[in-house]
């Protein structure tokens, strides 16, 4: 892994200073080889799902680990629009006049090398790259060992893509070993790996934080509250909570408790509720929702803390904003959280004193993403607070340098 | 500790929704009741010198540790001018309506809590805790424990000034004992501490990046480069690299090492030579530079990576702007360097291949500053990449969140 470090860190010197012109290059001819290839990643990919079912891999597992043609042409297409989006580095913002005479501005530039550990799915080979090569940054690519096959296959067109621009080819390196190993040694390449971005379950999550001392761009619980405030407009209300929870269930922007104000609960709860079982979700109550609605399993605790990520839905009925305020500070994981509201003064308050990542006035929470925001593409979203919070696009990818313009000044 | 940590936890909800003019009015009444207690602040650092003269501390470390009339009023202007300071919390960048008809910005907001790790300057604790309360965090500050006296009256100052403005007394906790094991304790209050700022010498930042798990806003060496290329002005290049030496030599930002183009050595060495010699500094070359000047200690691979901090320099003379820019990367600390060039494509070259906080064309690296670079104040100089990059200010205390504005908006 050292070794692979050392490439990386010497890859990134070339590809800091690469024009967009040559990158945007590198992208189109990877795009190019993915679809020339198609059919060696479908046969690669295939010893992967043959291997995931000898060793007993579950359908959802199987179904995430498959390259379908749709999904190989979808991988192309994400990198043509990754070459289509503008280039962040060398970007020079607020160069202005200081009374000393030298002009001090800030320029965007690539954080160096990103190491990316992810799980089972392929397609995430092909997006990092693309969103590394964009923002000038070199990556090593660390995939999970079930996808092995399919990620050399497309390292192979990664590797022919920068070749044909001219650019080093080890500026995108697939960990070929499916040691379990690599990863350990990986989290320990401070020096040649300037930030590490993992993608997956929690528990991969946790252990990168915990055994690394590179700083890490993580996504942890995706929490996510939809307050329904006493001012609602009812027909945005439910059309907001409704999708908010039912648009899809497994991602982590989908909302896991709703909150309502009590004075507004009679009139939009039970046509929700009604709405949410006809979708086959199930509901948990607070003493209140129990009284106002029937059958309504009890909330618990834990049910509050809880990221679902499946069609069950905790209900609680609040006094107002600032029990709601409340309850999301002591329960919420800081990610996405909505106010329902036509009053301007209690948007204002949510906006401001609602401490996540994302936080949206009459909106559905699953909107927290980083193609919705205009970002063109996201490798994962951030629940930290330094650097990069929330969606993480190109430019979460690169940092400024401070840049100074004289003509002989020197300080007095 | 985790006393101190759950109390700067409450107090950050307080502060972060804050108002300016109630921060302001916190910063105010702070500046005057550290000039209505001058006598007393005298009176409690006299004990600290007492002691310190006692313990025998050296004349640097008594300075640094001394609370003048003249450095009473400073510490009093200096939270003055941060209150004149724009408030960066609350401040949307760039709200967009998108496709969907949502509209998706960036509001800035305060990180939270901010631990500080100093060391023996008393002034360290009204400007840090001036910083974090304009930028809505709470502080928890551990000075060193040879300036605990003069630190715990500062300390009052502070109480008094935000009971005033009727803001928590704990939003900032100046740590009163001076046990060496809070400090251990202070760098495991992960979940109440946002983010640490160690200030001080490289042993105390390493020891902090070493042992904490919390994000930290650090600043390692100072190993600051200026390149005279053979396109440079001469007299330019003699006034920048006089003034980027000689300015102060105990700085951070001051040049270590003079790298110098070949077919302009001749040039400018002998002169610049005579006045660094007049100023006392001392010489240490790389072979070429011993052939042309006269006396010159040789310099080693040892000298090339020391920030020497005090009048020692060493000279080196290059090929030109590739390999310039290869011993920066060699050997450099990613600080401050700066290429002295009438050429624009080498300056462009330049500031786009150094990878450094900051990067200068024609001007003396002494003007890495946060006051310089018109931030107003500064809690430190970030080496890092992730976060801020450079001088820190008010903004560098801060992070973006993403809000969202819609009118019922879904997600199809």
């Amino acid at each position: 892994m050292r070794a692979i470090g050392q490439q990386a860190r010497a890859a990134a010197r070339v590809l800091a200073p690469a024009s967009t012109a040559k990158k945007d290059a590198a992208l189109l001819a990877i795009a190019e080889a993915i679809r020339v290839e198609a059919k060696q990643l479908r046969h690669a990919n295939e010893q992967d799902l043959q291997a995931g079912r000898d060793t007993g891999l579950g359908a959802a597992a199987l179904d995430r680990l498959e390259l379908t043609p749709e999904r190989i042409e979808s991988m192309a297409q994400g990198l043509e629009i990754i070459a289509s989006l503008p280039d962040p580095v060398g970007v020079i913002a607020d160069l202005t006049y200081r009374p000393s005479g030298i002009q001090v501005g800030r320029m965007r530039v690539p954080l160096g090398v990103i190491g990316i550990i992810y799980e089972s799915r392929p397609n995430v080979t092909a997006d990092a790259a693309g969103l590394c090569l964009k923002s000038g940054n070199a990556a090593i690519l660390r995939g999970g060992s079930e996808a092995i096959h399919s990620n050399r296959a497309i390292g192979r067109c990664l590797e022919r893509g920068l070749e044909v621009a001219g650019l080093p080819a080890s500026a995108i390196q697939v960990v070929q070993t499916t040691d379990r190993a690599a990863v350990g040694e990986l989290l320990k390449l401070q020096g040649y790996v300037d930030v590490l971005v993992p993608r997956g379950g929690k528990g991969l999550v946790e252990r990168v934080a915990r055994e690394s001392r590179i700083p890490v761009i993580k996504h942890l619980d995706g929490i996510c509250h939809v307050y329904i405030d006493d001012q609602a407009d009812r027909e945005k209300a439910i059309a907001v909570a409704y999708n908010a929870k039912t648009q899809r269930y497994g991602t982590c922007n989908t909302m896991e408790t709703l909150l309502v104000a009590q004075s507004i609960a009679a009139e939009v709860l039970p046509d929700l509720a009604a709405r949410y079982r006809e979708a086959g979700v199930e509901l948990r109550g607070c003493p209140k929702t129990q009284a106002l609605l029937e059958d309504i399993t009890p909330a618990t605790e834990a049910d509050w803390g809880t990221e679902y990520l499946a069609p069950i839905l905790s209900i609680r009925i609040v006094a107002g904003i600032d029990e709601a305020i409340s309850h999301i500070e002591a329960f919420g994981s800081q990610h996405t959280d909505a106010i329902i509201t036509e009053n301007l003064g209690r948007a204002r308050r949510f906006l401001t004193e609602v401490d996540s990542s994302s936080v949206m006035v009459n909106a559905s929470t699953r909107f927290a993403d980083g193609f919705e925001y205009g970002l063109g593409a996201e490798i994962g979203i951030s629940t930290d607070k330094l650097h990069a919070r929330g969606p993480v696009g190109l430019e979460g990818l690169t940092c400024q340098k401070f840049i100074v313009i004289g003509d002989g000044h020197i300080r007095g």
